[in-house]
Order: C-alpha cells, then sequence, then structure tokens
C-alpha cells in the first residue's frame, strides 16, 4: 500500500488524551497496510504560552531567536505522539523540520519552503516506523538557521511532504467536519461539501474561510497532491480537495461538478480612499509605489472619477486592517507631491465573496448574487471579480445577512445543520 | 581579552525577571572586553513538567523521544536569554547542542560527550555575537540522534566548550556562593572554599555534594579548565576549582594547601549483605559478574569471615537506593549456584566522607576522624579510603551528628554563618 501524510493541528493535540486518541487514529491507518507520516503542529495553547514568554524578556525580540523559541513547541508534541504510538505497540520515530529535510528560504517567521530532502524520512519508513515531523518549521537553505513558515505552516509541511513522499494522500485533521459552503457560526444550515477543487478552495482561503492555508493549498494544486480535510474527533468522510472532485471524488457517485462551491467571507480588511488625485499619467502609480515601499499587500483597488466636471478622481483599495497605520502614514508622506486632496479611512468593512468553478460557464451567477444582497437590504461598495468568483465590500454590519441571503439564493442549504465544531482553534 | 564561558542553572532562569538579571551579568562581561558564550539549563520546573506530559502519555516512553521531548526545555531557555540579551542592545545568537557541535555517543539519556566542533560558535563569535548554547543535549556521531547528557549534564556542557574554545575560565553559576565544607543545611558554620583541587572537588562530587556535576570536574581537569562556582544572585567571588588552588588561587594569597576540603554526606545509598559465602576461588567473582550484568555501580565493598570456624565469609556493598530491589533479584537468582546463606537488605544507612588531598602528607587523620565519630556517639559501619578521602557508613539518622563532630574536629567551623541558599535547585 501507499503512504499517507496526516497533519493533526493543536486543538487535535490538547492534551495526554487527545494525544493517545490521536495516536489510535495514526496506529488504525498503519494497522491497514499503509505506511504513515504525521506533521504536527504545538498543543492546544503552547504557542501562545510562548509568545507570552517572550514578550516577558523583550518588546520586540529577534525573529531568529523567535523562531528557535516557538519551534520548541512542535518538537513537543512530536514527542509525546511518538511516545503515544510507541505505548500501542508500534514504532515512531519523530524528526524535527530540520532532521525531516524541509529546506526553507531564511525569512525568519514566515519562510517558505524550497524543497524537501527526505532522506531520514524514507529511512525510518524502511525500517518499518511510523514517522512524526515537527509542523511549521524548517532550516534555511543557506545559513542553516531555524525557519518558521508562519500562521497555517503545518498545513503547507503535510503537504510538501506528501509531495515529496508521493504520498497517495494528505490528510488534514482540524476541529470541523470538512469546508463548508459558508461559516456554519453564520450559516447554521450551511452543507459539508464532498469535493471542492484546488482553484475553488484557494478563492475560498483567500476570502477568509480559515479551515486550510492558502500556501498548502497552492502547494497542493502543483504537486496534484488530494488533500483530506476532515476531523479528528469523528470518523466522517471530510471534504476532498483535488482538481477535479466532482468525478473522482472517491466518496460521492459521479455527478456534475455544482455551480457554486460556497459563500466566504472576511472582516480582516480596511478601505482607505485617496480623494481628489489629478488624473495624471504617474499619479496611481506614484501611490501604489508608496504602498509596495512600505510592504503592504492590498486586495481589492477601485478607481473612479469623482466629478465630471472636474479632472480629479478617486482610489479606493483595501488591505489588512493591521497594515491600515503603516498605509496610512506611508500615504500622508506623499501628499505633496502627489497633490491629492484627502485621505479616507474604513475599517466597518467585510468582504464577501461567491466562488465556483461552475460560474465561468454559467451566466446570470452575478445578478442572482447583486440581487439576494439587494432583497437583503445589503449596500455594495467595491466589487471585484475573477473567472471563478464575484466578491462585495460591504458594511461590516451586514455581513452576516449578505453571506445568509446569498447562501439561500443559490441553494446552498442544508435540510438540516451539519455542522459539528468539535474543539477551539489550533495553529 | 579571552572567552568566557559561563553556565546558568534552572534555579537562575526560573522566570522572566531571573533570565534579564542574567542577561544582565552576561552584557557586563560583554562590555569588560570578554568574548562570552554561554551554556543554559532549562528554565526552573520545566523538565519536570515535561517529564509529566510523557508520564501523561506512555508509562515507559522510549528513550529516543524522551530525549526529544526534554531537549524543548533548554531550547526555549537559550532564546528567552537570547532576546533578553538583544534587549539591552547587544546580539546574541543561540545554538542547540547539534548547532553547537555538541558531539556525543548514542547513549539516549545519559549520552557522553566524544567531541565537541564548535565552529558556528567560533563564527557566532567572530562576528561579535555573544553566544548562547542548550545545555544537557548533543547529536550523536554514528546516528545523527538528538541525545541528552543526564543530571547536571548542563554543567559539562560549558566545560566542554570552554576546552574547546580554549577558554579562559568557565563560571558555573548556581543558587549557592560556592563549595562549602559541609552541607550548610546540616553545618550552619560551614565555610566557603576559595580554592579546591580537581582531585579533592572529584571525591566531593562522588561523596555527596551535589554543587558539581562528577562529570564536570573530570572534564575540566582533563583539559586544565579552571571552574569558578559562584552565585547568579550575588556578586561575590565563589569557589575556585582547579590544580593547584592553594597556591594559584587568583582570589587569596598564597598559602599553603589547607589539609582538609571538606566533609561531605550522602544518603543516597543502600547495603547489601551476602551472608555465609562458601569461601573459594571465584565465588566472589560470580556474585559481581551477577551485579555488573545487571548494570548495577557498586560503591563500597568489604569482605570479612564470618565466624573462624567455619569457611564462610560474608560480602557487603553499598550500591544506590534506586538499584537495590534489581540487586537483590539479581543475587537471589544466584543463591543456588553460590551457595551462599541470606542477603540482608539496609536501606537506613549514610556515608560521611573527610576529604582533603592534605591528608597524604599528614598522619593521625585517621585516628582523629574514628574519634570524633566515637566522641559524637556515631558507630561505624565500613569503611573505604583513598589517598585523599576517608569514608565511613554509618546509621542513616546519625549522618548530622557525625558530619557535624567531624566538621568541628578538623577546625573548619567558620565565626559566623556565610551561606545562603537563594533559590531552588535546577539541573
Amino acid at each position: 500500500m501507499g503512504i499517507v501524510v496526516q497533519k493533526y493541528g493543536g486543538s487535535s493535540l490538547a492534551d495526554a488524551d487527545a494525544i493517545k486518541r490521536v495516536a489510535r487514529r495514526i496506529v488504525d491507518v498503519k494497522k491497514s497496510g499503509h505506511d504513515v507520516v504525521v506533521a504536527v503542529s504545538a498543543m492546544g495553547d503552547t504557542t501562545d504560552d510562548l509568545l507570552d514568554l517572550a514578550n516577558g524578556v523583550s518588546p520586540l525580540p529577534p525573529a531568529r531567536e523567535m523562531d528557535m523559541l516557538l519551534t520548541a513547541g512542535e518538537r513537543i508534541s512530536m514527542a509525546l505522539v511518538a511516545m503515544a504510538i510507541s505505548d500501542l505497540g508500534y514504532t515512531a520515530r519523530s524528526f524535527t523540520g530540520s532532521q525531516a529535510g524541509v529546506i526553507t528560504d531564511s525569512v525568519h517567521g514566515k519562510a517558505k519552503i524550497i524543497d524537501v530532502t527526505p532522506g531520514r524520512i524514507t529511512q525510518a519508513i524502511g525500517e518499518g516506523h511510523i514517522v512524526i515531523v515537527a509542523g511549521f518549521q524548517g532550516v534555511s537553505a543557506d545559513t542553516k538557521e531555524i525557519t518558521t513558515l508562519g500562521r497555517g505552516g503545518t498545513d503547507t509541511t503535510a503537504v510538501a511532504l506528501a509531495a515529496a513522499l508521493e504520498a497517495d494522500v494528505c490528510e488534514i485533521y482540524t476541529d470541523v467536519d470538512g469546508v463548508f459552503t459558508a461559516d456554519p457560526r453564520i450559516v447554521p444550515t450551511a452543507r459539508k461539501l464532498a469535493g471542492v477543487s484546488y482553484e475553488e478552495m484557494l478563492e475560498l482561503a483567500a476570502c477568509g474561510s480559515k479551515i486550510l492555508h492558502l500556501r498548502c493549498v497552492e502547494y497542493g494544486r502543483r504537486y496534484g497532491i488530494p488533500i483530506h480535510v476532515r476531523s479528528s474527533f469523528s470518523q466522517l468522510q471530510g471534504t476532498w480537495v483535488m482538481s477535479d472532485p466532482g468525478l473522482d471524488g472517491p466518496e460521492e457517485e459521479t455527478m456534475e461538478q455544482p455551480i457554486i462551491a460556497g459563500v466566504a467571507h472576511d472582516v480582516s480588511e480596511a478601505k482607505i480612499t485617496v480623494v481628489g488625485v489629478p488624473d495624471k499619467v504617474g499619479e496611481a502609480a506614484r501611490i501604489f509605489e508608496a504602498l509596495a515601499d512600505a510592504q503592504i499587500n492590498l486586495d481589492m483597488i477601485v478607481q473612479n472619477i469623482s466629478a465630471a466636471a472636474t479632472s480629479l478622481t478617486d482610489i479606493s483599495f483595501t488591505l489588512p486592517r493591521t497594515d491600515g497605520q503603516t498605509a496610512m502614514t506611508a500615504l500622508a508622506r506623499i501628499q505633496a507631491e502627489v497633490g491629492y486632496d484627502k485621505l479616507l479611512y474604513d475599517d466597518k468593512i467585510g468582504k464577501v465573496s461567491l466562488i465556483g468553478a461552475g460560474m465561468r460557464s454559467h451566466p446570470g451567477i452575478t445578478s442572482k448574487f447583486f440581487g439576494a444582497l439587494a432583497s437583503a437590504g445589503v449596500n455594495i461598495g467595491m466589487i471585484s471579480t475573477s473567472e471563478i468568483r464575484i466578491s462585495v465590500i460591504v458594511d461590516e454590519s451586514s455581513v452576516g445577512d449578505a453571506v445568509r441571503a446569498t447562501h439561500t439564493a443559490f441553494d446552498l442549504d442544508a435540510d438540516e445543520v451539519e455542522a459539528v465544531v468539535y474543539g477551539g482553534t489550533g495553529r
């Protein structure tokens, strides 16, 4: 049989009992004849506890030492999981990111995996061991320093290992049963998706769904690794993220790809409007250059003429709220140079996105979406689209109504409540 | 100026304030013009907490995974110390045992250092950084597995680094002001020693003094590294452990080596007597072979004829109490073969040792020692001697009286109480 890669997050490893439950799941897969490689996050609140310790000794800890500190978290959980497996009569070997051959660039705190050289893993598998790998961490190719991959990094570790080991599947265990058509806290009748394409999952992740990290999905798509998102608290089938889930989903009957995968929302963004920009070549470029210099990632950008009689224009864009202050400062610095009138800042906004690979071949999606929002009394602030996504900016207070109305308009509601949230949220 | 190696134990790193205080001490040495390399233990109770976690998932965790788990402790403390140094405006680089080039054999849980290849340390020093190294850990030469050095291992790490880096001194920071002529909890008037020879310190460590680990002193002696044992809670000079402390002690005036270094005691041993062993060639050897096969380290051994009329002998020996059950089982197994009469087990014993390099050239030490014990009403059970040590086994309940009487008889009492114990005990 082939190799199964699994990932367990912090909420699945909250305490000794949880670790023993995870060990039993792992051993069950081994018993069924597969080789098993597991990426683990730090236990429960470990990462937050370590951050507290760091803040206790230094208000601005060096990134290199922060990575050294945080990587202790996965070291602890992986050793404990290996011990629990041993207690069940199977042998396990734990490896740090560095030992597992997770090679990254050298950007501490948000390193990117550039290669995986799993020699020690394949040797341990060959010797019959179950392999446990510390998620979220690696070692830099040039400086040989310990690095971390940033939030959600263990998902990425798991998929990267699956790719390097040519695994049959990468199972991402979490505290919900899979990917839903909307956040069940906002839409109680949200349905669990049996399958979703990489492209749809990328759009869902980019638009506020927190179930899988963006880079993990990108990695899965690039190497064609089927990702099975499921709960570590139940035995239910979860959601398969793969190339063509409608036709190949291993559990579902063959069926047409559904038009809409789901409705995502995101209330982590703010909107800045630069009012009264002279409508000349190069002015907009100067504004975005200043924002790029300040290392700010923009999301949606809209330019519109503010008044027909003048030669002035307004430029609006959205960005992470956490970057709001930095962006306002960077823009204020170029006011004289660009000659704009004023800046408006609004962080009481939310983004609602309709996502579905089917929408490229189905006309009328946009009008049905906007119609649903209008019926719910939701005002649209900004619009952006891709081939498989339509996003709108609305008032933050309207986000719930907008998501529910859209979910209903596209017949996504389940007959009964399907979603169960089993625990907290891990890394 | 040269390189100073320092070691801080868990009680010196108990919390954020303690870590900041340690960071200030380190920076002070750097400011004075030295390069500084620091070996750290895990913070306060971290190791015990990790052991509790391990016991929570498995009653008998594999040693490899236990080492992987426990080494997280020093990783946390070294990163925090580096951060606290950075906060004082100096740069620090932390390194795991593996990164620091601490190469060991592959005996998990009590590995021995076989080499130190400090390339990354010397590079970091050359770049002007303060270097923080995780104590207690290394990487095995052949299997490249993470190992730990056993209890007191961070002392050994520090001295091994000092030897590899050809440091001027290895400062061992602890929670007492130095090495005392007796345990101040038993003899309140114990005096702090300004200097003590490696040989005396080895005997003190072997006979129950817990201030320095035996292997650390052995390492220091082999490479001629002066070890300065002192408190991290005061600025007092501590005790210098070196080749000829009486003549070269850097703080004391030139003086004759004192006759007696101190009185040590140990209540961790038990005594086993094999009664009625046939007095034939090979019978004793068979007994000690059985004990060696059971991996038991013996301390004192005494053989005496039990009754002149018979050809039987009794063999008594002491061993760690923790090995008592194993030894009794191993001996019971060979009773028929050896044909001894019975086994006696006594764990209500204590060992009191008088140690001093001066005693080899001073006759009358033994008689004065035994006279002091007799005056205090202490009965002697067993005796063993080396050139610079006399040890006796007494009833456990007599240990305090024996130590105090000996301390007074050899004029070791100070005029006032010198010892301050500042905190708990670290690894």
